[in-house]
């Protein structure tokens, strides 16, 4: 089977009322490649997977896969899948039954997998939609997400409400699906810490923009924390790129992304190290520097 | 001022319907100490909170402060907040209406704090209430929670949909205002790994029972993960209280909650490390091993 093509994103701008959400927005979704859509909490994240999945309009751009547009083309949004937050299943089908009508809205699913999954997820699969809890809920369409023979799996918040088991059993059966058969899943979530091992690449969205759009090794190699007495970390990080920082009495930690200045040495009294992809996103996203004094 | 007195549940068991969510649950809430209480989706964590404060009636046993009953005690109940998924305020209320309205139904509200937190996570106080998002709704009630005056706050679920700066606001908010006037927290959530470092002591709710109530730091201690080959890991974790397992060819994992035998020797070809909070709440209250195997 030839390789799918990727997914590319064009100057993709949206607005509501007068309101702009996204803003010339460039991305490019390689196959079988794992990415991470992280933002904060209104920065424009589902309004990007459903222009891309051709549920909402979109103001300027375009989206197209292997040339072609993705706008009300069923050939090519039959090979995408968005897991969402949206219930669009008739009210009193059962698990089951959702199961099959996917089987006929896209190119298949794999029941077997779906079966093993409900059974972990301890799903009941002749329970109707409407009788089944928010986390239940959720848990049906994590496993169709999965299950569901499709190039392109976008996932919109996934956990939000599952218990740490869950989240954790999830993630195993993501990595598991993949490498069976491998496929693009692009995940959206605020549990940065827990996904950062699964993403291949890290996407920010930021007032409108993807600030940053580089693979999740890069991204950490490119975070550090300078530790030291005020007046050195300050004269040692001057005209690096500084993203925040903290004050525990006359120590200063400064938070860097990019690169460290190769030519100036480092003094003893400072020292240096990488933060973690959560400690990270909060710098690169927050709008004013938090100080923590205590 | 007289440090407050302890909270004691007793006994306490609750039915609903002919389905038992708690069965004999025995704890003790002692002033100025920070909680969490753990538990899967279901377990009955919200019913405890709404019995402690009081808003659903028990099926056995009794809750009291001081030797006073909880129920329908005004004197002592407006000592205690609970800050849920409920909304019990006034649709068409703004905020800073619901902030004074807290003052009136409680002992008081640091007015200051609110309007400081509500700035940071950016509220705007003169918004009615059902014009508020979900999230900026979860941040109204945090707000209150963290600036009323009482002696005891239960937090059910705080940080659920919130992203990962407000979480680590909401985190430091809650240390700060603590560290100024300690107070009792008993904190509920899923994202154990972030409110790690903030409790003391941990419950875990499995089976409508409590079946862990101790400091963090001892819980911590108990949690073992032994690696090595398979044959000599299960020689040495033979009669150990092994709570879950897995399997990377070869090699094995097993997971224990306890002690270890002091008199027994530590193979060489075995490694012995502790494991962190949250994936030690995952094996406790897995009903079923879950294996991995890539």
């Amino acid at each position: 089977m030839a390789k799918p093509k990727p997914i590319k994103i064009n100057q993709v701008s949206k607005d509501f009322a007068k309101q702009q959400v996204l803003n010339n927005i460039d991305l490019t979704i390689e196959p079988e490649t794992i990415y991470g859509l992280l933002g904060r909490n209104g920065a424009g994240k589902s309004t990007l997977f459903n222009i891309i999945t051709n549920r909402i309009p979109l103001s300027g751009g375009e989206v197209t896969i292997g040339g072609q547009t993705v706008t009300d083309n069923d050939d090519v949004l039959n090979r995408i899948y968005l897991m969402s937050e949206a219930n669009l299943y008739p009210s009193r089908m059962r698990v089951k039954e959702i199961f099959k009508l996917t089987t006929q809205l896209y190119r298949g699913m794999d029941m077997r997998l779906a079966q093993t999954l409900a059974e972990q997820f301890e799903l009941n699969t002749d329970t109707r939609f409407n009788k089944l809890s928010t986390g239940s809920r959720s848990i049906m369409k994590l496993i169709i997400a999965l299950a569901v023979d499709v190039d392109y799996v976008f996932l919109d918040e996934p956990t939000l409400g599952l218990d740490a088991n869950h989240r954790r059993l999830f993630y195993n059966a993501l990595l598991d699906s993949y490498a069976k058969r491998p496929r693009s899943f692009v995940i959206s979530t605020h549990l940065i810490e827990e996904v950062s091992n699964l993403i291949e690449r890290v996407w920010v969205l930021q007032n409108h923009q993807i600030i940053v759009d580089d693979t999740t090794e890069n991204v950490l190699n490119k975070g550090f924390a300078i530790t030291g007495p005020a007046a050195d970390v300050e004269a040692y990080t001057a005209g690096l790129n500084v993203i925040g920082h903290e004050a525990l009495g006359n120590l200063r930690v400064q938070y860097v992304y990019g690169e460290l200045d190769g030519d100036r040495p480092i003094p003893d009294t400072i020292s240096t190290s990488h933060i973690d992809l959560q400690r990270l996103f909060i710098y690169l996203t927050n709008q004013e520097v938090v100080t923590v004094e205590n």
